[in-house]
């Protein structure tokens, strides 16, 4: 096996001219974070002038960086980088839960929250969504399931919601659910994975605890890399020193991101604002793409009209199709990449979930021409 | 703060020709990864083709490398893809340990180790070094904490060898180590961070039951990235799956490295794999820079003749010169910056480290001149 290695060596990607995977619409490199990448891409590159301290390093700026700029980007006392938000996550549940307290999750939330709990041996009470096609998660919700943890004499030690969450793009009324959470002693950690350089989003206005992003999936980073913010009150346990070694801070093992995408975060980081300021643009956009979708005979599940880019449909006509189609359910996938576009899972047809961020509508169109396309190149003849 | 964020775009790294740091020798990236990582650079790329495990990839070949290629490198049942060593450590740690145990680790250990063992809440037993010059660790030093950690009612369920430790370089006898730990039936973690990708390392001759390694320190990858092997045994609890998400493993949180950085480690690797083979070669450079150094008045500590490209030395007349130079001791770090060599910390004169690793001897001869144009240049006058 260690004969025959060149192929690792110089391998291409296989992706069409438009991509609409809601992983991957947020993560798209500037062109400085691309030049980014080739300054700083040698191993421990960031560590030529570190004196100790990752988060504290002056050249480059990433002091500034997440002490100064991100804390006021995120609307959050203390800042951290970290290897993505799942990480951060677990950081959290692992240093301010203790193993056997109990977790109250969103009924949407990622599946990485649940892995996140598991590993620090949490127990889980699920706020549930509604029926249906809304999926909503209200507060009243989390209060069910924080009375429900209670009646099994749990101790919620921590609540997490999924800003939106990453199937339907759902964005539900956080304030309300960090005051609820809030009237029960709980800390709210908001997963801000899709939103959080997408959105402008404040955690200090939501009333979030602790709050954690990722830059691969939405701030245009290379990745994994991701940040977390804290409360003062929760920084200060979450972000806690070493007993022994000195400036160490012990969850997060010292340093976390000591390489090229800290940098690609940063150099990324000023386009990210500006882009924000351009939400509710791409609010309308998705809105216009879902009502285009649905006259092609898909529908739309989640909110209506929708707050978000990431959104899933149905798509029973696609599916009947697939049944027939001399490529089965994988000829969705090679009929939209024929046309120019990636990034709905291959052998998915009957539910699938897409985003239409930063796409221009001329790129939309294509995509909407392409599905129609499809659906009519499929009929059955006479028909 | 939010309005002037254009210095975080266009950065530079501000490094000499010939980089001496420790650090950074091995991870200096081929031109094989500098391409991956355009090609691969956005976010989630290498997730283009997954149906939910990163490791079972197969485009980008990731399964092949990981499953099949990555074993037999490393001579170890079971691989995974980290965000790095220290990481690696703390997985096996939480996975393999319970609160309260005890670890025995050697007394070179790199400070990770230690805030792995204080992140998993673990009591930490040192398996002591010898005196100076040489801080030697032996077997009988490991039989010794053992036998301290059982004297106190400790319960000790791993061991972990710095091989080679971080400050001198030093190879201790791993296979006698090894063999130690087993008559106590401990798991041996051999952390391998500047060996790995540099010199030949079997995990199964030495006699590891866990290994870990880093893709940004010494596989010429741009981090953060590594990689965690273990035998068998230890592999099952420790790449255990989720209770209720289909196919994720709980310790990984799913996934690792969901980026570029895993096309880096396999872009080089063919690289890595043939200068594994000169490493001998690697060694009598070390040995040869050792004494010429020792010829200037410089004394190398650790092991001698020397086993490995990373040396701590002590340098009394640089320290000299220090107390009286207009730059004081930052008068080193400049002085060696301008004859084009970087890597020994700003302020450091009467001890620091180095490596030689794949450095040539003309490179080498340029870094040993200017060590004695320096010492030359500050000599009182007259003298």
């Amino acid at each position: 096996m260690l004969d025959n290695l060149e192929m690792f060596c110089s391998l291409k990607r296989d992706i069409a001219e438009i991509n609409i995977d809601p992983l991957q619409r947020g993560g798209i490199l500037t062109q400085e974070a691309r030049a980014a990448l080739m300054e700083w891409g040698d191993g421990y590159s960031v560590c030529d002038f570190c004196s100790g301290m990752l988060d504290h390093i002056k050249n480059p700026p990433i002091e500034d960086f997440v002490h100064s700029v991100l804390p006021e980007f995120l609307g959050i006392d203390e800042v951290r980088i970290t290897h993505g938000a799942r990480e951060g996550k677990f950081a959290a549940m692992h240093a301010l839960c203790e193993k056997g307290d109990t977790v109250v999750i969103d009924g949407n939330a990622h599946y990485t929250t649940v892995l996140a709990a598991e590993r620090a041996g949490l127990k889980i009470e699920y706020a549930a969504p509604s029926k249906a096609p809304d999926y909503a998660i209200s507060a009243d919700s989390y209060v069910q399931a924080i009375e429900r943890a209670y009646e099994q004499k749990g101790n919620v030690s921590m609540a997490v919601l999924t800003y939106p969450d990453g199937n339907y793009g759902n964005l539900p009324p956080a304030r309300e659910i960090a005051d609820a959470c809030h009237d029960y002693s709980v800390p709210l950690l908001l997963n801000g994975a899709y939103s959080v350089g997408r959105m402008p989003i404040n955690a200090r206005d939501i009333g979030a605890d602790i709050i954690v992003a990722s830059g691969h999936k939405s701030m245009a980073a290379s990745g994994p890399v991701g940040v977390i913010g804290a409360a003062e009150e929760y920084a200060k346990p979450l972000f806690r020193l070493s007993a022994t070694k000195k400036n160490k801070e012990v969850e997060l093992l010292g340093c976390t991101v000591r390489g090229a995408p800290i940098l690609t975060l940063m150099a990324s980081f000023p386009a990210v604002v500006q882009r924000v300021k351009h939400w509710q643009e791409e609010v309308e956009k998705a809105r216009w793409f879902s009502a285009e979708m649905e006259k092609l005979g898909m529908t739309q599940q989640g909110e209506k009209p929708h707050n978000h880019d990431l959104m899933f449909f149905l798509a029973e006509n696609l599916y009947q199709i697939s049944l027939k189609a001399k490529k089965g359910r994988y000829f969705l996938y090679r009929d939209l990449k024929e046309r120019g576009i990636s990034g709905i899972k291959p052998g998915l047809t009957r539910q699938f979930k897409l985003s239409t961020y930063a796409l221009t509508t001329e790129e939309l169109e294509k995509v909407l021409q392409a599905f129609a396309d499809i659906i009519e190149s499929h009929k059955p003849r006479g028909s």
